[in-house]
């Protein structure tokens, strides 16, 4: 039995997700959140597959345990290997990254030209592309869409998807160099080539790209910037009304947003870094362990 | 009997509401949308209030005539003084620009100080003002609020709210001036005193001014801007979603959005500010009179 003053779950393997909870709180201000970052086995993305689906398991065992009504993967690498495993043990519904942010990303372009910046896991995993495409191809397959002419002259003729890891982007997030003029020398470096395709659409395949958010504007003002904390959100909101789930509203607006940290290590700089993606102090999180 | 696949209705004096309507878009891309810009009788906020109540009730019963589920005030003017006047007339939910754009105002301050920019006529109507205002005091009369000390600590201590008319960002922005030194300039000057006060929240109380929303931040940088747009898309989202109301996912992500404008004038440059507002071609409006 699920009811609406349940929380809402979200994990990842670290503080990135904190950008997803940021969103979440944003546009669903009334609900209870748990967040879970697995912060003693940061960062998933250089591990094996089959690692990845074994921590993302006993991350989403543990929110189950706590009676999530929702479970929201806040982690692109996760979202990219291992959503089925997460769906195939889960009793409450799933939002992931990668969908949410690939339908944003083909409603918002005009000329086909998507780009995704990702951290090297998530590029290599190609989940993006994968996703883009495949919408994109199902889209084309639909009869009743191409015999309409006012549809067809609005249909963008090709997609072609632009990837680029951006590997220093998360540390340089972590050390709180967004505005540091280093960080917009690597950004330049790292976005040249989207640039020069002429991408109008770019993905933030990453939780902690949305605090480089102005800078991306900057470097490409008129690119559409997805962010996939925003779109999961939203599709949150749909997900719980349609399903009759949304806790009630408050009557309050200047309460402090109801969310638990579990945490699997405190990092020196956890409290510091939390608040930078969140913008208020956090409360003092519980370390939890796994089996590990 | 209100359907699902009944379009949401939105009006506004004239092309500005657009933003609005861009929003929804965004948020409920599967929707059938009406659009009615009065732009015959733009602008309204010059008017009289009694003069604006009735191009109001008009323009919410053409929306009525149409069977819409929901009924979008896209207008500041309107929303100030006549949205109770449209919720008498309506038996369908009506959905202003002020309460969703003045709640999330309050979340998003953490020093207190909110900045209002809007038309004239907005300002001097002091309806953010008093939104503002009211709906933290209501919550400061919160027993339960109070004696918790979590909250407590979140609470900020006062609000205060810093108005400033701007007269001159809507026609730079129907001019196309977006990103011209002259806009810039003039930004500086109406926004020089939010600036000197310290805000870290700015309402953008005018539909045109979304499309200044980099300008503002490239002079104002960490100050969050309130798009009362999205913050009324996604009331509509929990609105449409409690009531049952939300449209089916269509299969398409590519198709054209589906509304249909009306105007009650079509002014030489109307496809081309539209385009600018909208990012695609608007279909052929169609034109509509009044009794006026």
């Amino acid at each position: 039995m699920i009811n609406k003053e349940n929380p809402i779950g979200l994990f990842d393997s670290g503080i990135g997700g904190l950008s997803v909870l940021k969103q979440f709180i944003k546009f669903l201000p009334n609900e209870n959140y748990i967040y879970l970052g697995d912060t003693a086995r940061v960062p998933y993305g250089n591990k094996s597959v089959a690692t990845v689906k074994r921590y993302a398991a006993e991350c989403t065992e543990f929110l189950l345990s706590k009676n999530v009504k929702l479970i929201v993967i806040a982690c692109n690498t996760v979202s990219s290997v291992a959503i089925d495993d997460v769906i195939a043990i889960s009793d409450v519904p799933v939002i992931g990254m990668i969908t949410p942010a690939a339908t944003a990303a083909i409603r918002a372009t005009r000329n086909g030209k998507i780009g995704v910046i990702g951290t090297r896991a998530t590029i290599e995993s190609d989940a993006y592309s994968k996703a883009i495409y495949s919408f994109y191809d199902n889209d084309l397959d639909d009869d009743s869409l191409i015999s309409s002419s006012e549809s067809k002259e609005f249909n963008i003729k090709n997609i072609t998807v632009y990837n680029k890891a951006c590997p220093l982007f998360v540390p340089l997030v972590e050390e709180g160099l967004i505005n540091h003029r280093a960080t917009k020398l690597i950004a330049q470096d790292y976005l040249e080539n989207l640039k020069t395709e002429g991408i109008d659409t770019l993905v933030l395949g990453c939780t902690h790209y949305p605090l480089l958010a102005q800078l991306f504007t900057d470097l490409m003002p008129n690119v559409n910037l997805i962010d996939s904390g925003e779109h999961s959100a939203v599709a949150a909101i749909r997900l719980l009304g349609e399903k009759n789930l949304l806790n009630a509203d408050s009557d309050s607006l200047i309460k402090k947003p109801s969310v638990k940290f579990f945490v699997t290590d405190i990092p020196s700089t956890f409290n510091e870094i939390a608040n930078m993606f969140l913008n208020f102090d956090i409360s003092k999180p519980e370390i939890v362990s796994f089996g590990n």
